[in-house]
């Protein structure tokens, strides 16, 4: 049901080609530039409208909505709900990335309370997921302190309660599905060590993913292939750019550049996929 | 009156090169940094001074202003009006960039306020100066639905309206004035297709402008010439990037190198002009 | 007593490296991207935690606090007070980066309310660094108007007030602490023109101070020399860059890259020291 290959991935970008998705986005205040020049990059054309006279009004027409709780404001964290809520209600999907979330409780509030709508999809580090899904004490800012099999429960059991589809960034990112006794899990690999180096590529992802969604159908299977499709897509040129440059500044004008140019044969170059359905209940 | 030749577009540049002017941001959160870069590129220097309790007081002492609506605050939202109010009282050339007006109810009422205290120039996509003069619905984001030509008669009646001097960006820029029954036109077509694939490059234009009025006599010939002047230096610099590279991150980086280093010769190699005065009611 | 050597600060720089010290920014709109990706490139950890119910909790946990006031929001203002209260009382140490302050009023009052929370360093140019010690009036934005030499009577007062190492940027960066009757100071020679083309390089900086002080003892000694070694990392790597480059977008490539990459060898390459301690009240 979930098993996910190069091809399927590669489908779902070229879906992103043709849907340029209206990707709308609330983040925080480091990475706005980087977010949009990644959507850019990958055909989805960004629109940071995060003030809460506004947020409502736009999710209701994107194609899709970012809510990554950075750097929450008191203005923004009011957007944040509005959104939320309006994208739920006229089924636009959107993407939680809960940064930090954890160690801070004004943010940990924010985030649970925003689970009520019903996220297509949550993507942070192992911390985030663990602590976002109240098993755990989360990360110091966007440090992974768990390793993402370790969250790999975490994951399945706040899939199963929001019926989202769950990643974990990682050396391997681990995207799941779960529903009911069923549980489907997605593997990818790929990416180069300087994206750790360079800000806003774990924040460009959740827009990434949120782009993939709002080019693909909502039902759990194509969830699954876009969330994974949008890992696969950054860390693709990630590994790319790292093949060409050595130090931080070179390698994110690289990124960028590969991110335009990926073609299906440098997803098979550079991503190593494993996938799997385990219906008892999410044991491997 | 209003024709426009290369040597005067850089004459222009040159005197934003003597006056280094100083030139307030209050600018959305995606730009703040490529809007700074490209300002000392053209040897301007920014300020984002864009709180309330300041943006009046620095506006009444910078060489020009730039409001650009693409993200409103409460706080910031108050700030452009005071930042507009003084600008206007004191005498400060200030620009407005009206992103996304039409389809957004809050800013759009906010642009059409800030109107109030007539801003030097205007530049938008056709969608935005189409929706700002109350003709039509905007875009959605940034883009542009509506072609430039089909924006023409919005642009005259606006700058009629207003006293400024109205750009609309496009594949061919077209800035205009009119007073009166006179209609003075300048089309400046250069620039590169990978301008769209960066996220700024629009916004950084509005800066570009406030920064070239900031240096220039304020009277409609002056003005033309300098918003004309603002739009050829960033375009020609597309063409001279796009000329050596491919990709979005590189173009970006060498968008950058080509501002700072545009001569007159490049000018004339990527910048073709089409200007024109009318004195029959703006019909061409 | 504060004699440093080009040893001794490539001590300091393997100190971060080491200690990959958590630096919280409380910094302007225009350079939280450049800022974080300069902290990660010296291998600390940015995490721009500036919002009033979560600063003061992680200025508690945080290696070292930046409060840069370039555009204070009223809710970033609190919480700058907030965070430097409780940096103060928990023993975090913080730097104070006075962007323009002087010439606007309600930045230049936060900033001297901040010093009652007695930051472990100062930087700013010379014309801030005046206005802050009460002295003059302050710059127009960023730009220095006063001379390193002019602002030194100033710097040693207000070292002597706050307890601050004081550090001025300009073509020769002067480092000086004050103590009673006793001056120490260090003047580091580097860098490149182009970085004053490059925006952020002097708000990174102020960052990378703290980057500094999180990984260093906190006494009078190792304060100045972690601050100067800041210095010395960050211009020798736009000596570096400078070498290489000749446009503003490439060179600040070439920067972080270059930032990544410092050697003991290049600070004995591109960094010229001169330090001294005059025990007669600061005279040299």
């Amino acid at each position: 049901m979930y098993a996910v290959n190069t091809a399927q991935l590669f489908e779902a970008r070229e879906a992103v080609q043709r849907a340029t998705p209206l990707v709308q986005c609330l983040t925080n205040v480091v990475v706005p530039q980087v977010t949009a020049n990644v959507l850019l990059a990958i055909d989805a054309t960004p629109a940071m409208v995060d003030g809460p006279h506004e947020a409502a009004q736009f999710a209701a027409v994107a194609s899709a909505v970012l809510i990554n709780v950075g750097t929450p404001t008191g203005e923004q964290s009011e957007a944040m709900r509005l959104a939320a809520r309006a994208a739920h209600e006229e089924g636009t999907p959107w993407v939680l990335d809960p940064v930090a979330v954890g160690g801070l409780e004004f943010r940990t509030q924010l985030a649970k309370d925003l689970l009520q709508y019903r996220p297509s999809a949550i993507r942070g580090n192992a911390s985030e997921i663990v602590a976002l899904a109240g098993l755990g004490a989360g990360g110091r800012g966007v440090d992974a302190t768990d390793s993402v099999d370790a969250a790999r429960e975490a994951a399945i059991a706040l899939s199963r309660s929001t019926g989202a589809v769950v990643a974990i960034s990682g050396e391997q990112d681990l995207v799941v599905y779960a529903e009911g006794d069923e549980v489907g899990e997605v593997r990818v690999t790929s990416g180069h060590v300087l994206m750790q180096k360079v800000i806003g590529t774990g924040c460009a992802l959740g827009a990434a993913v949120a782009a993939y969604l709002g080019a693909a159908d909502q039902g759990a299977a194509a969830r699954i292939t876009a969330v994974a499709a949008a890992h696969a897509h950054l860390s693709a040129a990630g590994s790319m750019a790292g093949a060409t440059t050595s130090g931080p500044g070179s390698f994110a004008v690289a990124w960028l550049d590969a991110l335009a140019s990926v073609e299906r044969s440098d997803l098979e170059q550079w991503v190593q996929l494993n996938g799997s359905v385990d219906r008892a209940n999410g044991q491997p």
